[in-house]
């Protein structure tokens, strides 16, 4: 039960698209992502996935449109729908989704990270 | 699939003690609120609670110690254990909980919001 500052976290870790849990409630996990560039085309058969900006700015490209996001703006991405986080430059951002929930979704893949490391 | 700017929702109501839902996913909701000075001591049956400090600060109480808490940082209460938060001076809070959580947990009573609204 101690507390976590988002900022100490973020400055333990430099990889991109590396998903690291911070904390765990209610099966849900806590998580911060790093990432610049592209990620790939997926979705989450059972999971609705809440992106918060701590720092910098990214688009979530939807197969019909795109939504821009700065600090302090979140967007929730439900189940079952298509998405591509992309960002001109490095992001931090904070997730909020089930415990089963896998970066790539239904794509798999090699970025996939089977096993998120806990910081 | 709107995305939601916490600066703008917190700039939309000024009340204290009164949590507002701006979005739920997975069967938890997140929650906004702004507080000062204490509220009930409590605690939550079933639900663990997650608090990360958007504007401002507080301390979150409990009956042993207690955890100041600044922007950017977050604290989990595990369900079952009393807490009570408290701040000086006019803090703004995001909620990650079960969309079962009541504010006010077992101590219930007139800080009771039964049915947050949905901002």
């Amino acid at each position: 039960m101690e507390k976590v500052n988002l900022a100490e976290k973020l400055a333990s870790f430099s990889t991109h698209w590396d998903p690291k849990i911070v904390a765990e409630l209610n099966g849900q996990h806590v998580k911060l992502v790093k990432f610049q560039r592209e990620f790939v085309w997926h979705h989450h058969e059972n999971e609705d996935e809440m992106f918060l900006v701590v720092e910098g700015k990214f688009v979530m490209e939807f197969r019909d449109r795109s939504v821009p996001l700065g600090e302090g703006e979140f967007i929730v991405v439900p189940r079952g729908v298509e998405h591509r986080p992309v960002a001109d430059d490095e992001v931090s951002v904070l997730l909020f989704e089930p415990a089963s929930t896998l970066n790539t979704g239904n794509a798999g893949g090699e970025r996939t990270v089977a096993e998120p490391e806990r910081i």
